[in-house]
């Protein structure tokens, strides 16, 4: 794709968390170009230098500073729109774009669990973007549709479920987060609610993170999803990290497998976004390690650019067959990157 | 007991972390009263307040200050100790101690799996004191004998269990820990370890989890316990929290029961020390609450003076019956407060 | 003071972090009770316990959880009101209830400056209560008043200051703090803005720490203040921690002295409540600690119940004459405490 | 410079935390290669991946894993040692290599302030290096010298106070730091000290501060320095904080200035390295922020790749001239980085 062709992206929740994110990945990226930055009623008309309490560790990038943020409506003068909004305004934006005739790239969870919608980890259920033409069809929907990214939660977790369900069978998961302040955006969590203190409760998280990965690892047929058939328990808590959600999982399985076998299994994982070389995959989707204390949310959530699941401390379970513990960066793999990957498979796939 | 009957205890591992709880709470106690202090070389024969590095929020008491600090060996001047040493030294040396004709009350693991310690809880199993007898005779002790309570991380979960069994029978218990850093000493944790960070690795914990809390919910009979057949499976994980470590559970029940019945056998549990009145007992061994955010380490952990297991987020799990979660204070209820509490047992069974 | 001759109060921002540290301190209080519980409208007519979002570690008072939270405004059925509102309504609402005839007793900073009010640190300048009577005057108040006492700041280090002004003589004072989470309020600091980082900004805080302390330590005169000659330059930073405010302090004295001379005259320090042994003064207003790591927040914060400035590592300064660090508790010293012990002064004083 | 020309290095310390950054920064180095690794005893004989807990948020480089780590003494086989050894073992250990020929730079404080030895910041003092002529001369070194870079905290600090010397004389500086944990080493800071916690002490710190920056700062003349008459106050405190020394300064001038020269002399601020555009140079080293909440340590340790210190909050002070903040990578531009770049400019001026 030459530099000229690059397509160009509106971004809904650009002064958010996850959407400094995107433009962060979006810098210097081959196949995409900012074009458009919208945000809440405050931020509107103002340059997004102004608009933007920039949050990350990188400056912002100069192309974007002057761009002035605009109204959360259509149009936008861009090719594709990636959504980080908040649910409660998703729905209803994003089906407005989509019938405006934009592809929706979305963070949100407004349409995740909608049966006409893919909900998509490039690594494991590419062919479920062929859910878009049926979407297409019940919606009315001319140019315009919706694909949607899981949790920041349940994408780390995935990654490691996959290559287990696909070499041995998967029947249950047990799975309890310590996950990171960044997740709840800014100013999101209190500091006097998690400075030397750990938050048991996070809004929706755990309904979200035990029906998101049945759908993401079911079967497409005949224009439908069939929901994969094991069971997930969440249990979610906030722990005074910046970035990298940590989950300590224990899994059952189908078949009998030793410790060695289920390392191979998620070492030896790859999917589509390796093969076509996107630009925004990880070259190892799952990092395997076998330190007793790794991995940690500070040394390894950046592992692969932020787009990598770390997996360690593999062993037997006493009443599941394994447990282990896995590190996803969650406004990377678990936002940004995981919106910017499902819009490099759909330019792969000539869907945009 | 009259004050001038107090009983003297001597405390080995003076300087550490447990050690100077058991210092604080033994302030005006109305059984027991400082008699010695013992701990390492490198502390041996200067008085407490230059041996001692305090790490506590309170005042050192002005009683201790001058006490000179004696080798971890006897004979100490004193009628009872309380030992939170080292497990790789506490082997020998409690064992020294009640051989030599003390009777040792020892938050350490050297001992708590032999088969004729009592590892005690005195709301559970109060009646596996009996054990000491059997111990007596198998070691030839004659006034000496060891007492053990559990693992910190064990003991906030037994007090939530320990009325599930009672009241539905448990069959399975999945739980995940996030882990104050007082539970690793002092210097324990290192700071680069552990800010901005979690650490998934507690070395011997999940081992001590997975075992001890089926000795202290067995039956006694015959001399011998009866270990409870429910599976524990652990997953400890250290946060930056100062005290109290919060735990993630799920548990399988053997009967059907209703979220109000597992929090109201959860709320009416008492036992013998609460029976007793003991000076350490808290009024509620288990406090339910119904917010959605509790409890937490940095409000829940000193409820009861430190001596309650707070639990919180009873709901029905998706795989197993039940999931809640609890906080315990470790050094408190889960050290010095369970060894004094032991001592307490102790005295009003007239064994001490 | 008979216990049913309580003064009757009523707590305007009872809803925030200091009106939840006035309601603490309040309980078993012997001149004190609770009478009305005032805070912003989206409380307003709920029972405190469902409108209050409390963040002590420790349990609400029965005693309030059953009144009914009333709007910001007078009449309150109370004898007496303490304030802790935002400085953006308190000057229109203190006024308004002093002008009703309500003693206010203020932790806002609105009127702190205004010549006719005095700001008081009982210990360091009781007579300036006598300004009482000139505001009254002036303003045509008939039984109301307003009192208020410094920034949670100002106070602690106005603690250790007063004592080396009436020693030594005072010509300049260089702060540099490194304040607690809390002293911003609930929300108040993003948690994304101080895990792993230090903010080097606190709104008008500066501005305040350099003009207050004059303030308190000038000569009341001829029914008015003469601002004390005193340089002061304040640097102020939050830092993660939950409660007290660490400050370094360099002072240039107008005689010489030594280290010793120093810490005599900061240990020795006591002032009228001391005398009068008001029910929440300090035993010792200034502790002087010779640790060469003390005071620390979390060590040395809860001294004397959070009322004592704890002083450390004092030393001869390379460009001023002496260097040290203090700690204060800035919810208890700093705020609840400084307006309990104000109140406490005027019901000695027969000004309440 | 020709890749198979590079110079090969031995690292001195290279276990600890600095030696760690020393050779993530020598990955890829145009001038330089990791050639020998040496440590203390406990590490001596391993395999270097084997014997280093290494605690970067990077994956260590291939390259290093399996060099043998050898013992801290000549010979090593290599062009020049940079060594981080604690300052207690460094003063021989340095000391006999440059006896055996090994030009060392050090990052230790054991000859810093010795008269020959040169103490350089290559932006502010790269003439300094003239006295290794006079070191050789004097200590009977032949191809052996020993160059040192300060203190972390004093290397942020000078890089601000030198523009304000250069354009408007510098008479005082008062500076109150908030430093890294990262700064103690590992294990270092233990984690209870430092949770909810400032520690107010870190040893040797202040007293290398107020000296450090006059010899930096002063004139090299007839083989000697002249130490610079300004004078410096320090207060140091450690802060939960990764990496970053945050420190609040205030100045005294010579000569009168607005805050727009002030910060315009600081963004003008340039040197030798930039000049030479040595690979480890930052563009800018010192980067003037005007946002009213920076610097802070998370959003500006890394500028310029954690080589450049970053000033803001500019203002008048009212006892000396201007206050401000500055941040500096304390591990980067305040060791490793320091070290890395006074060997570029070895090489750039032939001595290497």
């Amino acid at each position: 794709m030459s530099a000229n062709a690059k397509k160009r992206v509106g971004i809904l929740g650009a002064t958010g968390t996850v959407g400094q994110r995107v433009i962060h990945l979006l810098r210097n990226h081959p196949y995409f170009e900012v074009a458009a930055l919208a945000a809440s009623d405050r931020s509107e008309g103002k340059r997004f230098v102004e608009a933007c309490n920039w949050k990350l560790p990188y400056e912002m990038p100069e192309a974007v500073k002057d761009i002035k943020v605009q109204a959360i409506k259509p149009p936008l003068d861009c090719d594709v729109v990636i959504s980080s909004l908040p649910s409660d305004i998703a729905l209803e934006v994003e089906g407005a774009f989509a019938a405006a005739g934009y592809p929706v790239i979305s963070n949100s969870s407004s349409y995740r669990m909608h049966e006409d919608v893919p909900l998509v980890v490039p690594e494991i259920n590419p062919d479920h973007l062929d859910l878009i033409a049926v979407q297409k069809k019940n919606r009315g929907y001319d140019k315009g549709y919706i694909v949607t990214n899981p949790n920041c939660t349940t994408i780390g977790l995935v990654l490691a479920l996959a290559p287990l369900q696909q070499v041995f069978g998967l029947e249950a998961v047990m799975m309890t987060s310590m996950q990171a302040i960044s997740g709840a955006g800014y100013p999101g969590v209190a500091s006097m609610d998690i400075i030397d203190n750990v938050m048991p409760h996070i809004g929706g998280e755990e309904e979200k993170v035990e029906e998101e990965p049945q759908k993401i690892m079911g079967k497409l047929g005949a224009g439908k999803i069939e929901i994969a058939p094991f069971k997930v328990s969440a249990q979610c808590n906030r722990v005074p990290v910046q970035d990298g959600h940590l989950e300590s999982v224990r899994v059952k399985l189908s078949k009998s497998a030793t410790i060695e076998e289920v390392a191979a299994a998620l070492s030896a994982f790859t999917g589509l976004p390796q093969e076509l070389k996107l630009p925004t995959a990880p070259a190892r989707p799952v990092i395997v390690r076998t330190e007793k204390d790794r991995p940690q949310p500070r040394l390894d959530r950046d592992a692969e650019g932020g787009m990598a699941t770390v997996v360690g401390r593999i062993s037997k379970d006493t009443i599941f067959d394994f447990k282990f513990t896995l590190i996803s960066h969650n406004t990377v793999r678990g936002a940004a990157g995981a919106a910017l990957l499902n819009a490099e498979l759909l330019v792969a796939k000539g869907l945009l």
